[in-house]
This record gives C-alpha cells, structure tokens and sequence, in this order.
C-alpha cells in the first residue's frame, strides 16, 4: 500500500474501482516510465492509472488538474521520441484498456473506437468486412490507436495510402481540466470551424487526451506483387526512385535499404541479397496491375544501374522479398550482439525532398566515418523518409557522445536539405531543441500559444513538443 | 481622388506603388463588396487593394492593425458564404494579382505558388511535365488557390482525390499584425510540431493572409470513362451508391441529380435524360480498367433498379454523359428565367453519412412541398454531400421568407442525420449560427481563443466563422 497522497487519496475517492483503475506498486511505475526512446530523459510516476472508461478519464484529469498533478498520457510506449515518458509525481494515464471497437459502419466506410484499440486488431476486425485501416507503423502489431493519433503515425504504404491523420475523421477528447469535447465528424466531407482534429493529431498528447475516434476506412487492399533490386551506388538507387516517380507509378512501398543494412540482413542469411551491394529497394504495387507495373519497374531499376533484380511472379515469392524488410531489426540485434557492453540501436527519423535522398544517405555515411560509428540507414525512400540508425555500446562513454553528435549532425544535414527532424516519430522530448531550430520563430510563438489555449497550466505532459 | 482619411494617408506613405496596388474609387468598392453568396450582408470598403508581393501584404496589414482598421482578404469572389465580404470601412485585401507559379517540381511532385493563381491555370502548367493538382471545385476556371485553401475547397473528383486540403504541404502567411510566417514542409511526411498549416485551411481568411503555398501533385490523371444510370426512385439510386461502394469501387466522380434536376436538364435538351425520373447517377471511373470497372457498376445500378443506363465505350459518349452535369447551372438558370421578378439561385452545401443520402433527398423534397419551392438537388453522392438549390423570385417577400425558412429546415435535417451545414463552401458570415448549433460548446469556446490567439484586435475578417 502506497502512502495516502492527497492525490492517491482523492483519486480513490472519484474512482469507485479504483482497485482496477489505480496502480502505484514499484514495478507497475517503472513498467510505465518511458517508452522506446533512447537518449531520453524519464522521471518516475507517482500513480498509473488504467481507465476503462472516458468517464474515469475525466475523473482522474480533474482531479490531477484541481492539486496542479501533470499528467502524462500513454498507450503501448512504442513510441521513440520520449513523448510518453514520465515526469517526477505525476500521473501516468494508460488508455491501452479502452480497447473496444464500437462500430464498424461499411456503408459509410468507417469505425469507431477506443483508443486502446491496437491498429493490428483493428484492421483484423474490419477486414471481415472487406474493409482495410492502412496506416502501418513498424510496431503495428502491438502499438494503439491513440498512441497513433498522438504521434500521427506513418509506416510502409503511407506512400501510396497516407498517414494516420489522412484516416482521422473525428476525435472524442479530454482537455487538461477534465472537459470532455467532439471534434470533426461522420461525414467524408467537412469544413465547419476550424480543424481542431488535425491540430490534436501529432500533438503527442499535450493538449488533450484521446478517448474515441471515427476512422476512415478503404476497400480492403489487392493483393500485392513486389520486386528487390541492388545497386552498386547510391546514387543509382537514388535515380531508380526519381525514375519510377517520374513515370507515374503509385508503388504501394518503396523501401531503401543502404549498404550497411544489406550487408547486415544478407550476413543474417536472407537468400535473395547479393554481398557487397551500395543500396537495395524493396518496391511492392498493389495496383490492379501488379505484374505489368513490377515489369516496368523492374527495367527503370535496371536502366538507372541496378545490378541484381528480383521480380517476384507470386505471392510466396512477394513474401522472401519482404522478409528482406522485415528482417532488418533482427539482423541489426544480431550485429549488436557482437559489439559487447551495453548495445544499443538509436533509431533516427529524418524527411527529405524526394530527391535528396541520395545525397542525404551520402552524408550519413560520411558522418558515421567521421564519428568512427556503424550507422544502419533504411527508410521510406518514396517518402524521401529515413530512419539510421545508429548500433553502438552505451556503456563506452566516448562512443555514447559520438553517438549523440552523430545524431546532431544527421539532423543538421536533413534540415540544411529542405528536410524535416521527423517525418512520423514525434518530437516528444528527445527534439524539443531541434523544433526551435525547424520552426519559423513566429510559427513557433503561436505553436506555445496553442499549448497555452489548451493548457494553461501547462499540467498535461509537460516538456513535450513546446513549453507553454 | 478619395478623401485623404489617416487610413489612406498612410497606405499611400507606405506603398510605393499605391497607384497600381491602392483603389478607392466608388466602381471597384462596390465592385469588390462582396463574394458569390445571396442572403449575405455585406458592407462597403474604405479601400481595394491589390497587393503584387508578399511586402504589399505585410505593409499593408500592418498599417491598418496600427490603425485598427479591419481587413477583409479576397481571391476571385467565387466563395458562396460571405467569408469574403466586406465589412464597412475596411480595406479588402485582395491577392488575385499575385498570380506567379514559382516553381514546379516533377522529381519532389510539388509546385510553389503565389495565392492568385487560377485554379486551373495551376492545373494546365503543372499538366506539361505530366502532373496535376486534381481538386475541382465547380468555379476551378476562375477561383485562386489563395481561395481554395481559404475555404478548403472541394469539387467532383475528390470522392477518389481529396480535397484541397490534403493537398497544401505548407504556407507562406502574413498574420494580422503583419507579421510573416511559414508552416508545413517540403516533405511528404512530416510531424514537427501542431499542424498550424491545417489550422490556417479551411479558416476563411479568419487567422491570416495567405501569401504562397506549397502544394503536393500527382501524375497526370489517365483517361476516364463514364455512366448515366436513372432511376424510378431514390431509394434506388442511393441503393446502387450503397452497392458500388460496398463492391469497394472507387470512381472519381459519383455524382447525383434529383428529378428535379434530372427533368430540368431534360427539359434544357440534353439528349441522354429520359423524362421522369427520381434521380440520375453520372458515374466516372479513371481507374486502370475503366471498362470493366464501368461494366460492373453498370450491373450494380441496373440490379439496384435503374430504369435507363448509358455507358460510354468512348472518351466522345463520356463526354456527352458528363455534359449533363455540366448543364445543371444553365438549365436552373433556364428555369429562373421562367420565374419572373428577380429570380435567384440559391445554393446549399450539407453533407451527411453516405447511408443517409437517399432519406436526406426525400426530406428536402418535403421541405420543397412544404414551403411552395423549387428546390433542385445535385451533390457529390460519394461523399455525401449535396447542394440543394433553392430557385425563387427575390422580389417576392414571402418566397423570400419561404426561401429562407426552407434553407433553416434542410440544414436542421442534416444536422439531424448525423451531418454537417458544409461540405465544402464553408461558414462565412452565412453559416455563424448554424456553426454554433453544429459544434460541440466546448469545441466553440476552443475555436474562439484560437481566433483570439492569432488575432487579439479581432481585425481580420471579423465577423466571420467564430466571433473572437
């Protein structure tokens, strides 16, 4: 039994089922400290609270309001920018339990749901109803629904199908002091006000709490034929990108994996990858015509220089092809493994134009020469949308610095290239500095007077995104 | 020469140029009082300026903020609100003359844009390197993109592409204190930071002057084919909408037309319309495969009922097919003439959930019988979003009356079936208490301190949308 806190006390005062709702045993607090970030600053919670209902959410946010408790809102802590990470004494408030899909309208081609929902579950749910939730973030299988609006998520078909925010038709919400409010709508269509949802997604969880939102759905996606393709310069790969563009075609992935990265799955023992290749694509269409587009493109890739193609004819064979994609994480744990210490893989989220991306991975690669590191990129290259991924031992404390100048420098160079600091991770706490440095000052002025608005005592997830 | 007021004195001092940018004779104030949108009240200017740069802006918003003069911004005067009329003794601010495209980008599909723009002009520049910008609303040959991001415009083919919306990557504003701003990216994807560039489309000129956009393109659209499809009753026609979607077809354009409509572009001599029937379905597929996705929703429509269907084998029968769409505006405007008096059209924009269009049809029916109208509806049936379009004699006081009693009634009834008041026209001066009625009070009380938040002098366009 935890100490009896004016606020442990109060909050088991306005939950009846606290027992159920209200957890303050060590392990559950640090369980629930932080997410998946690296490098990020997390301090201990002095509640987590698992409401079931909007009503407990309201409950616990007045009341944490009314004794001046941050709270910080959370769902699967998949997240890799900080922004569920705990502050000292405040509330942890966990929607993972709200997990109840509501309604699934086919007529209207929506859903309606908790946010606890996990995006997997969800699409399996509407799939029976020949529909498809496309947003497909690496974590998919495990992360929520709210967790996605907070981030507004990306992942692998966002370059044919959009992002999380592309699928938000409108959003049921609690703000700081405990009001509950209806954003956006039912319909396909809309323009009433201001767009209140738009400006909730990727708002990382500091201006209110999700407790429902309607989601657009699609047809459920064809199936899908995909092609892998080596080059022997970034560059090439870089045109292969720029030329299956230019021809109009609307791939449903466009995957990029440099050097490093192939050299790391084909030591893991992928089949299909050739040693000693500069990048390869991994390029899926689900279009009605998989088989004349793959062709297609498969002759651009072999045009701008590829050395080595494969054009799957089947979906067994689509399948070995995506497992090269797939395969990327446990190939880079395998790595890390052999560094001995304390390995890490700090995982990088920089956009740029589509047409820089060549030039971008050059200059990640001159960065993890210049910083003696091993820097694994791979991204979403028909996105212009990187991820390196730096692989080091934290326990050296001089490879621990270069890491963290590495990913000062990668940052830099995205930005200097038109680019952005997060394409789809967030800036949570890790990037607060670098938004000051992304932003336009006045954009960045009004961006603290909207937190202000929303919270004015500066009480929910505090130190996320911009301070009030 | 205009009486030399403080206003005057000091936009003179500040424009070098203020013979070109700067009007005040009586012809092109009252020319400029107003936009598109009958019933609407509008005042009279102190002045018409029309700004060539972004400096012209900034100077020019900042001397009347100095001077708490209000400014009304305007595009071409398409809008069918009153969110961009006048209001007496401001200076309306119109960017139509910053008309430049800056840049057109194939390999990062983008354009970068000033505000004045024609929509189309826009469409045709970017179609040369095997591009488009495909939203089309009705007034895409005259309306500026300044204009479209104002009111998030829509059009036909956003049943399949979007919206103007999901199409602005970021934008170049001057704020009402004159102050400059840049939001968005030139990325795809991209989440740093609140998403003020969502907040500022769709805002109706409330929050800031656009003074450039960045805007994402697609390739060129490939060639499309159509249908006409008629039926006994609506409940058929919202039948065949129900089916064609849940077969998980996406056309890029599905439109209606009531019998109304249907008999009075009969009636104008269109040779495709059978007299007599509840409605018609104009159906357009760009697919890949537009002939077979034509056969089947062919099928669709005549297993829902349809009575007589016209699919189009050539890209000449299309033309024919979407021609009546294209004669709606000079049938109504045939029929007007009928009426005598001073006959007006007044056109309505409420969406509701796809499932209820058919029910919403027939309430608007009622409402006609009802009020003694001729209310003639057409819509966007993929989205659900109608525009029934009240003809009547302006000089008769009680069809007024009856007018604007049927107009309260149709946007009640869809409020009721779960809709909104607008699709895609927007609030403007029309729609304020309607918007009141529409949204959450919490969501209101949001929406007025962010007015407040970008514009504490309530100087810009006030009066529109939400009152600070």
């Amino acid at each position: 039994m935890s100490p009896e806190t004016p606020l442990l006390s109060r909050l088991r005062t306005v939950l009846p089922d606290h027992a159920d709702v209200l957890h303050t045993d060590p392990e559950t607090l640090a369980a629930h400290s932080r997410d998946a970030a690296p490098f990020s600053e997390a301090g201990t919670p002095a509640a987590v609270a698992f409401p079931r209902t909007a009503e407990h959410v309201q409950q616990i946010m007045r009341t944490a309001y009314e004794l001046g408790v941050p709270v910080v809102p959370q769902g699967a802590r998949t997240g890799l920018a900080g922004a569920a990470n705990a502050v000292d004494g405040c509330v942890v408030l966990n929607t993972a339990r709200m997990d109840r899909i509501l309604e699934i309208d086919p007529a209207n081609r929506l859903v309606r749901c908790e946010p606890g929902v996990v995006t997997k579950d969800l699409n399996d749910a509407v799939a029976e109803h020949g529909l498809s939730y496309p947003p497909d973030p690496a974590s998919w299988e495990t992360c929520t629904i709210g967790g996605n609006i907070a981030t507004g998520a990306g992942g692998i078909c966002c370059v044919k199908y959009g992002v999380t925010a592309d699928y938000v038709l409108g959003l049921d919400v609690v703000l700081p002091d405990g009001r509950r409010m209806r954003t956006g709508r039912d319909t396909v269509k809309g323009v009433a006000g201001y767009d209140l949802t738009r400006l909730l997604i990727g708002s990382e969880g500091t201006l209110a709490v999700t407790v429902g939102a309607t989601l657009g759905l699609r047809p459920v996606r064809p199936p899908a034929l995909s092609l892998l393709a080596q080059f022997p310069t970034l560059v090439q790969a870089g045109e292969a990108v720029a030329a299956i563009t230019a021809a109009g075609h609307v791939p449903s992935a466009l995957e990029l994996l440099d050097g490093a990265t192939s050299q790391a799955v084909a030591d893991h023992g992928h089949p299909l990858l050739e040693p000693g290749a500069a990048a390869t694509l991994i390029v899926e269409s689900d279009s009605a015509e998989p088989h004349r587009d793959l062709a297609a493109m498969t002759l651009l890739c072999k045009s701008a220089g590829a050395q080595h193609v494969v054009t799957a004819a089947t979906a067994e064979e689509s399948r070995r092809i995506i497992e090269a994609r797939r395969l990327v994480t446990p190939a880079l744990g395998a790595f890390a493994a052999t560094l001995g210490g304390k390995p890490t893989a700090f995982i990088e989220d920089v956009a740029v134009p589509r047409s820089e991306l060549a030039k971008f991975i050059g200059t990640i690669e001159e960065i993890a020469r210049r910083h003696r590191l091993r820097i694994f990129t791979l991204g979403h290259a028909g996105d212009g949308n990187l991820h390196p991924t730096v692989v080091f031992d934290e326990s050296d404390a001089d490879e621990f610095r270069r890491a963290q100048l590495a990913y000062d420098d990668i940052m830099a160079a995205g930005l200097a290239l038109g680019g952005t600091t997060t394409g789809e991770h967030g800036i949570g706490t890790l990037k607060r500095e670098w938004l000051a440095r992304e932003l336009d000052p006045v954009s960045l002025d009004l961006q603290r007077g909207i937190k202000r608005l929303f919270d004015p005592e500066n009480l929910l997830n505090p130190g996320k995104v911009v301070e009030a």
